[in-house]
């Protein structure tokens, strides 16, 4: 198996898109599977459309599933910052994508995205492991 | 790695079993992992009891998470499509199952299920792969 | 591809931690993806922040999202015995981990915790599968 960490720069956004980090991890390869994991607790991956108005609706739908407000046990830091602790039960940080003669195998529509509510962290992590063909 | 895309007849249906079409595929391999991937952008995959409502249930959870009506910025299509396109975000298009001996190791009231909301799309494919012993 | 199926008594809790059965599984083996995988129809997997209140937030998140009353199409045993099998489709219960140099590479903060909301069973078993490097 291949492994390697990804450093990303947030910022303060929801969503980040990966799919250009994974297809260039994948490039040159052969036929097998590509795993995605991001090791932080308040992030996950989601697989679906952007630039289209999804992302706008995504984010509302976060927030309306799970709201910022003052319910959570768990609090310290921002405002309903018990909130993040459940986007990963709900969008999981591990996903695996197939991949044929080193291209991920991806619909048109489909981009792979971090989806990370805590804007108290502008860097983060993903690794991306490859095990296959080789 | 062996893959094969199946080609789906969904109709309008927002449920499609797709456990004979994943056991054929496993059915004379050895140990290894079933990788399940739907290359759409409004459809998931969910492992769970068919034929005993919970279809049903899930029908309606669908549409009390994301109601069919106007508040998506992304709108085209049929009334409330917006909904379809966040679908992949909460149930995810990629699955994992174990192989034994060939034989896919789903608990005894497991089905797959690929979950499409989409009603416009009447034909849909499901990437199969298998990782394993060979 | 190794596998290992562990038993685990859940008695009435909704959450069990995992992360010590998986460590221990992964331990000793080289680079490599471990598969983790629950057999049943009323349970999934989350990585999440455990012992932080985070727990008792997510508890209540499934009760706002799947509430225990009347609404379910599948109904039998308990009451509200419908939402459980609505769990596993927004709480997957298939998750791959990466794996290197035997360690499971886990956040800081996350564990895998099972989420089984059916308290009529005691007793579940999950299975773990390590495919790499050897």
């Amino acid at each position: 198996m291949d492994t390697e960490l990804v450093e990303l720069e947030t910022g303060s956004r929801r969503f980040t898109d990966l799919t250009d980090a994974i297809r260039s991890f994948c490039a040159g390869r052969e036929d097998g599977l590509c795993h995605v994991f991001v090791p932080h607790a308040t992030a996950g991956l989601a697989v679906m459309e952007l630039g289209s108005g999804s992302d706008e609706d995504l984010d509302r739908l976060i927030d309306e599933l799970m709201p910022r407000d003052g319910r959570y046990a768990h609090r310290h830091g921002s405002a309903g910052h018990g909130a993040d602790h459940l986007v990963p039960a709900i969008v999981s940080p591990s996903l695996v994508l197939p991949v044929g003669s080193g291209e991920v195998l991806l619909g048109t529509w489909q981009s792979v995205v971090l989806v990370d509510t805590n804007a108290d962290n502008p860097r983060r992590q993903v690794r991306l492991s490859f095990l296959g063909d080789h």
